[in-house]
């Protein structure tokens, strides 16, 4: 397995970044790669600095580096040396089995777009986030910003796509698909999360467990919490203030502990022909290691494949 | 100064209205008179059992009750006796000078609707949510649920409502209004996030200073934040979950103590001739206390009266 990471992306590349790829191979087992992509000769000098002498990890060159702020289409467009556009290319050719990074997100979600693509049938393929549950593991709230507004049939589909994740990644047996929505009756909720309801509910291929409400997030009621990208970004920069706020007041618990990001370390792109992650801006070296393990888990589960099955048979 | 208190609405009435009408009357002042409305035989005997001697809390009979489950329109049409219906009506008659009740909320909107009527100018009256602040004291965050979905007009009145609101009531100098966004660059979010932007920004009467994401509800970026209904609800709902698993936890901190509905009792419906409250179905006695606290502020702002004043220079 050959996980392709972006050493170039991040507040704090490309140091932050090797030492997670670091971290990580301490973790995976001798069958496991990373390819260190960016620009060969930091990264080289970088892993000397830093004592490496193994033989998981693998410096992909790549010359061009797109910014936190750039344009994501121009970007690709304009660097196509660049590491995201070089990590893409290595998807698409089947030389890396994932790509992550913490750089540009809109480049990331373009990128996907121009190479690997949506997976046919899929509307528009979206960003996940995990959510921490009470009684232990994650649940996967979709969409968390790649479609800020949603049609009902968009809402529709995140169901499905968070259903098959929820079954083959996480590894949740028959998952419970719930609906932010405002109130838990049928009738509530906007003129798009009523209609998305009919469409959920009619759904044969998912367990559509109706609507939940801002206070389930954290709960036993849905293990696929479905909202519009708008929706679900803010109620995960709110979780992740909520840690912030708590770790500033050195109040800790294994439950909130979960909040911080870096524990799952980034938030898959599903719907596409491929796996992808995004991280955190500031991830830590941490935050990239775990990033990489989440990485290892959606291709040993055969995510994109599952999710094409899914699809095609309509 | 008169307050109207529903002692027939939520989960536990009249017991909790009746208990909580008690504490108030302890740090109210002689001018105050609470106006307990209800049947008045069952207001009595247990203000009897409570060793009630005093006279700032008068009994007004309502015979028929409106119930949590019930439809509206309908049940304000067909109660017209109702303590919902009579309170209003003593509301719009200035027999009252407030009027809070924690039970029926479609109930209590549509009465307002129907009696009161909203102030000339504006579109949509709202539900406000009072959002603790970590430097201390409160933001308002509208709307919380009484418009679902909201066209960026009414977003844009949402920002002058909550304006005047923080400026008289919270008493906070010229008041920061924020839009709840997905990202802080102005051309963030949906359709009509985008639009109400726009709208906002070149409003005069407002201290607009842009979008505000999901981590910025608790910091002192703004102290008026915008948004539509549903995504009030559930980042309202979102942060009672947060005070709920602390305490199930025993972790107690003065800020997040905040968190709970208590300490404020209610929300205020805003954009309406009159001063009126919507109490959380589960309000305890502490809670009906602190909702008619809150309706002495707001009577004491003289809150409707400069709204109509804001609504008239247009």
């Amino acid at each position: 397995m050959r996980i392709a990471l972006d050493a170039m992306g991040g507040d704090f590349a490309p140091e932050a970044i090797v030492k997670g790829a670091l971290l990580a191979t301490e973790q995976l087992d001798s069958n496991f790669e990373i390819l260190l992509i960016g620009k060969e000769d930091v990264i080289k000098s970088l892993l000397l600095e830093y004592g490496y002498t193994g033989s998981g990890i693998k410096v992909i060159n790549a010359t061009q580096v797109i910014e936190m702020g750039e344009h994501p289409t121009k970007a690709l467009t304009q660097k196509p040396d660049s590491s995201i556009a070089v990590g893409y290319g290595m998807l698409k050719a089947q030389k890396a089995d994932a790509f992550c990074s913490a750089g540009n997100t809109g480049a990331m979600l373009v990128g996907a777009m121009f190479s690997v693509k949506a997976i046919e049938g899929i509307m528009r393929p979206s960003i996940a986030g995990l959510v921490p549950k009470l009684k232990g593991g994650f649940g996967l709230i979709l969409d968390v910003g790649a479609n800020a507004d949603c049609k009902p049939d968009v809402l529709e589909q995140f169901g499905e796509i968070g259903y098959v994740y929820a079954k083959h990644v996480l590894e949740i047996d028959n998952p419970k698909v719930g609906l932010m929505n405002l109130g838990e009756e049928e009738g509530k909720g906007t003129v798009n999360t009523q209609a998305a309801y009919q469409r959920l509910k009619a759904n044969q291929k998912i367990n559509f467990i109706g609507n939940i409400e801002g206070r389930d997030l954290f709960n036993d009621k849905a293990d696929v919490i479905v909202c519009d990208g708008y929706t679900g970004n803010i109620i995960l920069k709110m979780a992740e203030s909520i840690y912030d706020i708590l770790n500033e007041k050195s109040m800790h618990d294994p439950f909130f502990d979960r909040f911080n990001y870096e524990a799952e370390g980034g938030s898959p792109i599903l719907g596409i022909n491929g796996n992808a992650i995004i991280g955190h801006g500031v991830s830590s070296p941490v935050a990239i290691c775990n990033m990489v393990l989440q990485a290892q888990k959606m291709v040993a589960s055969d995510f994109p494949e599952h999710l094409k099955n899914h699809f095609a048979e309509e």
